[in-house]
């Protein structure tokens, strides 16, 4: 999501805060959920953000209403609504199948996303909460994650009543560092999407609308926040950026 | 570890915080550990406890002097030392495989209460971050969690370098639920030791020398306390405890 932002948005000055003593969020109960967007947000405003992208399906599942209303007039951009956006685009035979965690399932969200948007689209959803410990072990190759992936499709992929999904979303920000083994378990002629794209284009128009879009001729800043170690940080980190992250760049904050 | 402390002390109150709010300790700083330990501990002092288990290898790697020193003269025992015993018990070629999380490992825990008992060990140390997730998601038989364990011991069960291990340490709480996985990746004549029934003891001997051990005529009470939702706790503690626990006999706590 940050990788996609900072290409689509060069300019913009981004903060990223993970909130690594208290992850993952994807098993945890929505009134913990809450308390800890609530807390992360508070403290980004107090930075002086102009706003703000809730870049964890779990949290936009569960959070994201109560934030716009909390820090309103703050805009808020979740990644669901733009994953949902993905998916109806991508699907042909309006069969869709939504990868996510625990809480983002029990929740229904992207199912509700999409059928807003595809009424009469038929969508299974999979909580997949192994794919987050993997993707942090950085186990993304292999037979483990590809047996995880294959028990975790299997059921979806030949349904006893009719075709499987020809759409895979991936529902959770960890999700994409398996699309490889997600794609060998799904079998040829699967679509597989995630929202870190789309997300970004919302995020543009967005900033566009609100008239804050930096103008394309400056150099926007990173700035790396965590609540826990940097180590670990830096080490889960750069795995998903795709380059190198200096732990001494990451700076602990306490909320 | 709450199983085997009712079993062996079936007169006596327990008190069972279980940090669900802020699980895996594993992957988390030494500083945010002792952090959460102090925090629970002043808990379940304000709920006047005689003695403090601190029934996670993680937390007792990291927080165990430090507690003894903050809340003196509150006995407080660890699973880490009785684990040690008792694979100093079981080893006879005195070679050890200590199978725990990240932050145990990295502290070498293990390694250091084994090698003080048994000068000329041999100890492998081996991370199993996994092995947390697939507890928790209840995926202890099978091809998953098989492929898991085989991964994680192999380059232990043939060293390049002398005869394999002998013992393997549960040094992780939640590794007990895959023993049986565990032991068909180590192979036939290996013993596997966990912390258990040793730290049960522990605190058996403890409480009796510090003359705090009730008469065994009367019977104890057991209350259950979760930092996060009472439904999760209460669906992943019943694999833990043998027997199916009510989510409403579950109190929610704020640390």
């Amino acid at each position: 999501m940050l990788r996609a932002l900072r290409s689509r948005l060069p300019a913009e000055s981004l903060i990223y805060l993970g909130d690594t003593a208290r992850v993952p969020y994807g098993t945890k109960s929505e009134a913990s959920i809450l308390r800890y967007a609530a807390q992360a947000t508070d403290h980004l405003v107090s930075r002086g953000i102009k706003m703000l992208v809730v870049a964890c399906n779990t949290a936009s599942a569960v959070s994201l209403d109560p934030l716009r209303e909390r820090f309103a007039p703050l805009p808020v951009i979740g990644v669901v609504e733009p994953g949902a956006d993905a998916a109806v685009a991508a699907t042909r035979t309006n069969h869709v199948l939504v990868l996510a965690t625990e809480s983002t399932v029990s929740r229904h969200a992207y199912a509700r996303a999409i059928a807003a948007r595809l009424p009469d689209a038929r969508i299974d959803e999979q909580a997949c909460s192994l794919f987050v410990a993997l993707a942090e072990e950085g186990w993304t190759h292999g037979e483990v994650p590809a047996s995880v992936a294959r028990t975790y499709l299997a059921p979806h992929m030949k349904p006893a009543d009719g075709p499987p999904a020809d759409t895979i979303v991936l529902g959770c920000t960890h999700f994409p560092l398996l699309e490889n083994v997600i794609r060998l378990a799904a079998g040829p002629g699967t679509t597989i999407v995630d929202s870190a794209t789309t997300t970004a284009d919302a995020v543009a128009r967005r900033l566009h609308e609100d008239g804050l879009l930096r103008s394309s001729g400056s150099t926007g800043s990173l700035t790396l926040l965590a609540t826990d170690g940097p180590g670990r940080f830096a080490s889960v980190g750069a795995r998903f950026l795709g380059q190198p992250i200096d732990a001494g760049d990451v700076e602990v904050v306490d909320l």
